[in-house]
């Protein structure tokens, strides 16, 4: 494969494919629409879930682990959520495979071996963490019950992307069970807040806060509260959900809790999720044509050593150096990578480090060690100095915050230029054509309109932003009145 | 279910089953054979997590992600491998489940939606790792690869026990590619070294480190090393294995790769990996009839603090005190529990952090109060001194670090004093049915003899330990010349 990537304005969609593969964040594997995720891609998503998992122990949640397996009379208990799944699921019929009488050497099922019950391999975990929660909440002193779970989880999708859409992907999945209605809203609401935070002030990666429309809701949520970013190519992507389930599951499976004054009442519920999908919003929120940019928070490895010599004395006093501003380094908590391959020029370094998206490369060459000094690029702008090497760690330090606050603030920019509002469907259809980006407009809140206007322009409602305003308006579609702008876009 | 545990000389196996669920480790779930790991037993298996996440790192591995299915053309490639697991595997066959003809609200296996090929649920990852790994090796350059990956597996076991054998469970799963044979060797002897360290000096627990004979081999596998474990009730516990797989899965999927010289060469293979199975170790190897023993390396909180008041006013400069201590260890890395619940009395308090394996219990009262002391308990012995407030940390700390010792040398004493140099087949019968425990006897090295003696005492060959002294010898079984004693037990 070439080393070269395709343009972004050559083809936005195969330069994802091409920079995901090459920049050795993952591939697909020979299981169909399932993806292999390589040691560096899987470096970024360690560092995501551990920044995650803090966020979530913070605000009061425990992990735990419920099973892969979802029996089908348990699975089809909810049934809208049933519904809204049934469609994409592998479904586990037989527990054994013997010798193919037919073909030596090969397997094949055993027809014996067919399962009672089928087993669905969970598309979400609702089902099973509520068939187990009935059996752990008697009274209001048993909640709430706050646990996340880490686990993989299978959907049949028909067309995959690699991190944007896999049959199998990695995620984290809250459920929380609560006494009351107002607590299950706050705590849906809290972890939209965590996440969008995460997002910001981790990935880099603005985000809008909103509400879903019933008909963009999860499965069975009376609410889908939802973070969404925007893309390069102008196109939305939904990073993280959280729902307020009411009382649908605990209605399914018969969970009730005593009173404090004795009564019996159903549990109110909330399920959130993030996944492997925000690995393909960090990359598409600040990549550029020279492969990956990664933010330093996320960055597995902050700053690449480059030496350039030109014989092994050259060497040994570069390393000798490098070794010295390293340990400065890494005892301020700076990932560190001193790259002294021999196989390499200087210039393949550049590039190969380049498009792995390390946040800053130092090069040191002859020159800089009789002057005492090394040269500092920047990955995101590309622009280089040269610092003294007292200066150096200062520096370092420096220009990691600064690289994460600019490439935040440049897809703030971005967002916010690609953010258009309108009032009449002639301009609706031109921006979502030509400008991209999200479209604030007034919408009549039917799901009528709202599916006329997907089918006209293939825009969906990306959310209800929290913080719209009460504004006086007509549907941009059928004139009606309306109260305040939804946010319509494309979206992956 | 009653608080009070079944005593460990009444039924061991019962009172381990009580435990587990009583201490709020894990439970059984409505899926046959898998369990629901509860939130204080996930954090206990976190902290194994993250202790092997840091020795695998150290000793160079990554991480990454590979499929959970197998497509069974490529399971079925090697074939002992393959044959190994054929009995157990579970197999998706259908990818969509539709709404039921003939029950309302009920779904069934969407008949259209047979798979072209059927996919294994992988019971371990040689066969799809290694298919991947065919793309990434051309070169020695390419060599070695050190991955790891964190995952679930499916086995389907007919008799299953929580965390000991369970349908599902979690485990990690090193997969390492080398260019000789000897240094794939010296990797899983690598990793057998790094279990046994975890082992000792993180869980408490000594085990022997050993290879296996052919019979108890991983499937596919050239040598097996193996670390054993020995339970209170005398029987082995298999704690981890680390597999020189040879050249079998280079061959199996054609993995290929050209020396410095130029020669195309297969490629040498290694696999390794601890589970869930671990727990049932840790719980087993210290714990008592009043609960949970667990070793203050691994405890998810290492000391609880317990409020002995008759009023608010005394809960109230008992918290404060309480607030300072837990200040300064929270400081020295030390995890703390304020158990503040009105609902419930000391004495019952006490029970449950004894259940749950706390390793030291602070109780302080009025007269603590007055006197200026704290009443510390240590789980592992039952010991209560009282100490000056002012000594409290250092305390703490000395404590914690003595439980650690001690559960060990504990541990090793019970094991070295159930180990026993049998010669004669009587002897042999007589230990392995009364005492129990591992037997170190000559063994003529036929399958043949293996086989007969477990027939005869349900007792295994659990390994032949790395340090066994070259020794002039006739087997216990059959008469036959042998140089070296093997370790016999009976085993989980
Ligand atoms: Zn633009
Ligand atoms: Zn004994």
């Amino acid at each position: 494969m070439s080393k070269k990537l395709t343009k972004r304005s050559d083809d936005y969609s195969k330069w994802y494919n091409e920079l995901v593969v090459k920049a050795d964040l993952a591939e697909n594997s020979a299981v169909r629409g399932c993806m292999v995720i390589k040691p560096y891609g899987y470096a970024i998503w360690e560092k995501m879930q551990a920044q995650l998992d803090k966020m979530f122990k913070e605000t009061g949640h425990e992990n735990a682990y419920f099973p892969l397996f979802v029996p089908k009379s348990l699975f089809e208990a909810e049934e809208k959520n049933a519904e809204g799944f049934a469609k994409e699921c592998a479904v586990v019929t037989h527990y054994r495979l013997q010798a193919d009488p037919d073909k030596k050497g090969k397997l094949r099922v055993d027809p014996e071996a067919k399962l009672e019950e089928e087993l669905v391999v969970r598309p979400t975990s609702e089902a099973i963490i509520w068939n187990t929660y009935k059996n752990w909440i008697q009274s209001y002193r048993d909640l709430p019950i706050l646990i996340n779970q880490w686990a993989n989880v299978v959907r049949w999708e028909m067309r995959t992307r690699l991190f944007l859409r896999t049959a199998e992907f990695l995620w984290q999945e809250g459920h929380t069970a609560h006494a009351t209605k107002e607590e299950a809203i706050a705590e849906s609401l809290q972890m939209q807040r965590v996440y969008a935070e995460f997002a910001e002030d981790f990935m880099a990666m603005p985000v809008v806060k909103g509400a879903k429309t019933e008909s963009e809701r999860f499965a069975g949520a009376l609410d889908t509260y939802t973070i969404e970013a925007l893309m390069q190519d102008g196109k939305a992507l939904q990073a993280g959900t959280s729902h307020f389930l009411g009382q649908n599951f605990a209605e399914a499976f018969d969970v009730k809790y005593v009173t404090k004054e004795g009564k019996q009442e159903l549990v109110w519920a909330t399920s959130w999720g993030v996944s492997t999908r925000l690995m393909g919003g960090l990359i598409m929120t600040h990549s550029d044509d020279a492969g990956l940019v990664l933010p330093p928070k996320l960055a597995p490895i902050q700053v690449v050593f480059v030496p350039i010599y030109k014989n092994e004395e050259q060497f040994d006093a570069i390393a000798e150096k490098v070794a010295e501003i390293s340990t400065e380094l890494k005892n301020k908590g700076v990932s560190i990578k001193f790259d002294k391959r021999d196989t390499l020029r200087p210039g393949a370094k550049f590039a190969e480090w380049e498009l792995k998206g390390v946040p800053l490369r130092i090069a040191m060459g002859a020159r800089d060690l009789e002057n005492g000094t090394v040269e500092i690029a920047r990955r995101d702008t590309f622009e280089k100095q040269s610092v003294a090497q007292e200066a150096v760690v200062d520096t370092v330090l420096h220009l990691l915050e600064t690289i994460q606050e600019d490439l935040f603030a440049n897809a703030k920019s971005f967002r916010d230029e690609h953010t258009t509002v309108v009032d009449t469907f002639e301009e609706f259809k031109d921006v979502i054509e030509n400008k991209g980006g999200f479209v604030a407009a007034h919408w009549d809140g039917t799901a009528e309109t709202e599916n006329k206007i997907k089918e006209l322009t293939k825009a969906t409602i990306r959310c209800i932003p929290l913080d719209a305003l009460e504004e006086e308006g007509k549907c941009v579609y059928s004139g009606q009145k309306s109260t305040k702008r939804v946010l319509f876009a494309k979206a992956y």
